[in-house]
């Protein structure tokens, strides 16, 4: 076994023209029920996942699906958001299709003062990309996805800019379901490198990890400096039964890995081994949705302000616990204001 | 003086095929913001109004505007989602673009099990209308509706079917904003006396009162069996200093009417003179959008079951109370249950 992580280096925080954190990832619109009745089942949706669909299945899907709600979402743009409402600068790197949902998609990032890189789809490259999300009274969510534009992102049309000014880059999971993803992915990780930036990854969904798992574990040994996982994800990737047995991995690898763990809050490796950070107080969880991304805000940006790790995952556990406390994956409440009185900004 | 206004008849439930309630009115997607910050008053919006704006405003409005959450609205649309959730049969007529906004309301209403007739905006009729809500602390909301396709319902849109089939017609004041108006609301109206329907009109809006008061005061007069107002639209339809004496109208006229009022309830006319109706009791009011729209989904329902107006009103006010507990217009929880635990169902 080789020597602890290193913790990642302290930063100043990001000077003029600087971003804190730019996420790559799928740009997508949330339909969201709450499903009172199950529906998810009778629609053979694997519960607590995210299941992948094409046109024809998110047609039959909408149709069951009671009246929806709208919210711009996508997992690592949700986090980017998440960013943006603590104050920090981001950008976000995606696809979206030439109409009224990528109009609306792009919106909200910008509005919240989200640098953008969004490509355009042409033609039959679709329609932009769309998750039915379902609630269910247990808080759990349940999501099908049809990608349309989303899953489009091409290696031209990953441009050099957002990337060279960033602190961190954050890379969605869900990436390698796109056919091309391998060279996408590989030209990000090399301008990031190129631009001395942290390469963080999240590994998304474990069935995401399932069907890419070689390829996930080369990313992780060789590309990436921070890892970002829940306790099944991370469990599938190394394929190993405890976490304990987990992070003896991400000692190997020398990564900084950060799992969260639910309602026990979060696990992260650093120089005096593994240490546990409590989840946030929630009277009253209405929607699950969001709570990792969320984490991944707090935590990245922590991260690029120079925290510790220990106290960008406190952070991390702040955002969390406002996105779960109402419907929707995107933060309501001045965070700010949370993390500041929590001293945690 | 005349007497005071006859009851409504009392009707056996709708049978096969029969609609308790079918509304015509404004077909739009709500485009919702928490304004913490006022920004309505930067934007010169008359707080707790509906601002009419053209396109031009539209976009500068929403350029102002955080990230939104979107939901099916309109204020009628809203009041005929209520009836199916309280488990009745219910139409819509209305005008959406040919777009996905356009698909996304349709699909709202029918997942309910409401009965459509949209008519489809060709060409220059433009996209599916919108309206930018404004919520702030105080739990009022502010609008600013950009019509595009619900303005431009024309006389030869509206088909016999729905209207045949229902117990209720039920008009929305904002068509008179509509250019050609008049006549596709004769048309309405002319089809629901043939049918025996009960027509019901909801004033809309103040400022939509000051519009077109004399067109409302004579529908009112000669056409309506049934009006639906909030206090300050009552006040402004008969030029009445206190609702007393816009009830001395009421009485005049011979028209069933129910006034909302806000924290204290609604006010209604009845044989017995005018009643008093207390408002549900909710704990935390969060958006007060949609609390005139799902009264009227009680009250007409109510009336199509052969309720009295008192009861009827109680089931309004149950509606009423379910809706404003939470961001949007359309109800969340099930008011069935709700309704029939309360003995209104």
């Amino acid at each position: 076994m080789t020597s602890p992580p290193t913790p990642v280096s302290l930063r100043a925080k990001p000077g003029p023209g600087r971003l804190a954190v730019t996420g790559i990832g799928n740009a997508l619109l949330d339909l969201i029920v709450r499903d009172h009745d199950n529906i998810h089942a009778q629609l053979n949706l694997t519960k607590g996942a995210m299941n992948l669909v094409d046109l024809e299945g998110a047609a039959r899907i909408y149709a069951a699906m009671g009246p929806t709600m709208q919210v711009s979402g996508g997992s690592v743009a949700n986090s980017i958001a998440g960013v943006a409402s603590l104050g920090g600068t981001s950008g976000f790197i995606g696809k979206v299709g030439d109409d009224e949902f990528g109009k609306m998609f792009a919106h909200d990032l910008r509005s919240l003062g989200v640098d953008l890189d969004l490509a355009l789809a042409v033609g039959e490259e679709g329609a932009t990309g769309r998750c039915h999300v379902f609630v269910t009274d247990d808080a759990q969510r349940t999501m099908a996805t049809y990608l349309g534009a989303a899953n489009q992102l091409q290696v031209h049309d990953i441009r050099e800019d957002l990337i060279a000014r960033s602190e961190i880059i954050y890379i969605e999971g869900y990436l390698f379901d796109l056919p091309p993803a391998k060279e996408a992915i590989r030209r990000v990780v090399e301008t990031a490198h190129e631009y001395d930036a942290l390469v963080a990854v999240s590994l998304s969904d474990t069935f995401c990890v399932e069907r890419h798992r070689r390829d996930f574990l080369d990313l992780v040994t060789n590309d990436v400096d921070v890892l970002l996982a829940n306790e099944h994800e991370a469990l599938a990737l190394f394929q190993t039964e405890t976490l304990e047995e987990a992070f003896r991995y991400v000692d190997e690898i020398g990564v900084l890995a950060v799992v969260t763990t639910g309602p026990r809050g979060a696990s992260i490796s650093t120089v005096h081994g593994v240490v546990s950070i409590p989840a946030a107080d929630v009277d009253d969880v209405v929607d699950q949705n969001g709570a990792g991304d969320l984490f991944a805000s707090g935590f990245l940006f922590g991260l690029a302000l120079g925290a510790d790790p220990v106290e960008a995952a406190q952070l991390g556990t702040l955002c969390a616990g406002e996105v779960i406390s109402h419907l929707g994956a995107r933060p309501e409440s001045d965070l700010v204001q949370m993390a500041t009185s929590a001293g945690l900004l």
